[in-house]
């Protein structure tokens, strides 16, 4: 492993050395005419054909009952899919809804149904509260924060750390402030950055006392069986947890299968208490007479069993783990050692977490993209997408090609470098080649 | 084509032995223990056959322009699927989206977005208003009624007639009344008359003036192609009439393939106009990252053009057009006559629609339950399920085979008559027989 200078102890000399160097790394970058794209946490086409049976299936269009699953009803989700997810989930299939192919719709049905209706233990509906107040750990997932920004509900931020949220900032969050209703947790392998939540914190989760009643976590587990290495994160049992301590109600957990077969065209689930099940359902049933049957069957078929499950998650890490292993050989090539970047090494999910100097990352991108390298906008992880140290950056290494995540990676890193030599060399008033690079 | 003497002309002694008779066919009736269907629109297994080709379908993972639909994106829909859709709908592919499997939550979605958001010409959202009514042509959809009453909207009805809605009644009640914001309109074969809204109340709708800026016509065409005569009904264009008449969001469209292909496995669809679907993808886009492409593709391979939509549904007519044959036959030879029963001879749809002597509705449906024919509620129809005049019973033969169709109609018949013979001899203060099957 090559390990850098720091920065900040070169002379002045070597600093303008160095950031002559990065510019010409950077000029030949931009004349090599690439297009590459690390934006989303999408699946790769290979990852993709990994599911393809699916297109020969179902092979009957009767599920075990006997159901036609071609017509119409079973709201529900067909049983012997309840029972799968049930299973991978440590809950029980009378916990567990099976919807359509988009979690992310689930949870916004459930933010709606909250607003316009009232949760089970809600004193009112949240549509006439004064405020409502989310509890957003940061960085996080640019959809949690925009699907609640967009109905006016006020994101309050907490710091993510490697084992959940700050613990001590969300209690004393939710303690005294009834229009505190909720927390986005991404439990394992978090996006952005890897985190998996440890039990204790999910624990004190389920059990803090919060002054709204319907305080609920929405605990977004789209990684769960995610791994990239032996050491498999076990989800905690949030549910079991929350019913534990009291607050049955308190905690709705989501999953999807879009990172396990096909990411448009899934099947997405919904776990939480008995009677959130049927709140969820009472008035899910004013908006649909049912879920597609016919994909839920393709998807038993092709799984078989909840082992089906993870037998299929170790052919998507043989593909996905030597990506994030060039994540971080080019990252690190580039710039150990060198004090002007951190990034997470994560053992399981689709996301790396980069870390530039404050006051950097909106060039990184923008050097990146001008050199045809799509990064995910610089602040993207946070509310508003914005990052108040501009120095957060999501890479997503799974959708091209692994010759390409090494090209484009060390690409990233040239302009994370060049971005960082140029803004020590500006601190210290050092005159500095204005390529056209930098216009 | 039997005809009987009306009941109303019948001396008592007459009546008597009218009412033996019927108790006595009511009585084998019971005796026979059926377990007969006729409450909701499915179709039958015989019309899901028809798209078992779905289940070999797609046969390549790329659309017409290259893109991959088994990954994310593509939130309007595949552009092939919104140009036959276009295209059977007489309006443009960009203003058309395809999404789920299920039109009601489209239907929802955009009401949730009227609450939520507020629409394009809305002065506030609908949350913020201090009342909300939808006009409800009766009787109606009972899904569309549960629908708005969920959140609170206020039903008011007006009657439904052949060429559509009672338009005196609707003009006057949106004229001054800003808080009514919407209709629901079924316009083609509805449900459960089988009405066609004729070009001429189309064009008043769309040009009617009305207080609410945001006036919204629900243009629910769950049943536009599905004729069961030579006679086919064209639905009116209301999204170029609105236009035309300088209110181009005034009205938004819906349709669905869920009985054209599979009732819980196909793919439903909006148009309005081009700044309703920008306005609809800018909402969709907080929970949603693109519908199941996978099945779009199904489709459009299974149908291959708007033409071949058209060829299918002669299938369906094919198998379904008996069937409501054989109810206006059970129904002709009973009570054809006896001015205790009206009923629809639909040229199109899912539904006849059968008007019984008032306050004698829910007497029917009990009987028949009684006897094993399952009808929907009486009063289904309306909203809140109350039809003032309980008369109105809403008959759906899709499922059951022929042969059952005609057993449970003939059985139907039986209760109606006995029902309307017990009210008009109670009524004529006669002593009747009770047996145990009016206890």
């Amino acid at each position: 492993m090559t390990t850098h200078a720091p920065l900040a102890d070169l002379t002045d000399d070597e600093l303008t050395a160095f950031l002559q160097d990065q510019q010409g790394a950077y000029d030949r970058l931009r004349a090599a005419g690439l297009k590459l794209d690390l934006t989303r946490g999408k699946p790769s086409p290979e990852q993709l054909d990994l599911s393809d049976a699916l297109l020969e299936l179902p092979t009957t269009t009767k599920d075990r009952a006997g159901t036609d699953v071609r017509n119409y009803g079973g709201l529900e989700g067909l049983p012997e899919l309840r029972e799968i997810f049930a299973e991978l989930l440590s809950t029980s299939p009378a916990q567990v809804i099976v919807g359509g192919n988009s979690s992310l719709s689930m949870m916004q049905a459930t933010i709606v149904n909250f607003l316009l209706h009232g949760g089970i233990d809600s004193p009112r509906r949240w549509a006439d509260e004064e405020n409502v107040r989310f509890i957003c750990p940061i960085p996080g997932y640019d959809r949690h924060f925009s699907l609640v920004g967009s109905f006016g509900i006020e994101m309050v931020t907490v710091d993510m750390r490697p084992d959940g949220p700050d613990m001590a900032a969300v209690e004393s969050l939710v303690r005294d402030d009834p229009s505190v209703k909720g927390i986005w947790i991404v439990p394992t392998y978090s996006n952005p950055t890897g985190a998996v939540v440890s039990q204790e914190i999910a624990a004190r989760l389920a059990a803090m006392p919060t002054a709204a009643p319907d305080f609920t976590i929405f605990w977004d587990n789209a990684y769960a069986f995610h791994h990239l290495t032996d050491d498999e994160a076990k989800s905690a049992d949030i549910l079991s947890l929350a019913a534990a301590s009291g607050h049955p109600n308190r905690a709705i957990a989501f999953a999807s299968t879009s990172k396990i077969t096909y990411a448009g065209s899934g099947v997405a689930v919904l776990a939480a208490s008995e009677a959130t099940i049927a709140w969820y359902l009472k008035h899910l049933s004013m908006a649909s007479i049912g879920p597609d049957k016919v994909n839920q069957l393709r998807h038993v078929q092709f799984f078989g069993t909840a082992q089906g499950v993870r037998d299929h998650m170790a052919r998507h890490r043989d593909i996905l783990a030597p990506k994030f292993a060039a994540v971080d050989a080019a990252l690190t090539d580039e710039l150990a050692g060198r004090g002007i970047a951190e990034w997470s090494r994560p053992t399981g999910g689709y996301f790396v977490n980069l870390d530039v100097l404050d006051g950097t990352a909106s060039r990184v991108v923008a050097l990146a993209k001008e050199a045809g390298i799509g990064l995910t906008p610089a602040g993207a992880s946070f509310p508003h997408g914005h990052d108040p140290r501009d120095r957060n950056i999501r890479l997503a290494p799974s959708f091209p090609e692994l010759d390409e995540v090494r090209t484009a990676m060390a690409g990233v890193a040239t302009c994370v470098a060049l971005a960082a030599g140029e803004q020590v060399a500006a601190r210290r008033g050092l005159r500095v080649g204005t390529g056209q690079s930098t216009s």
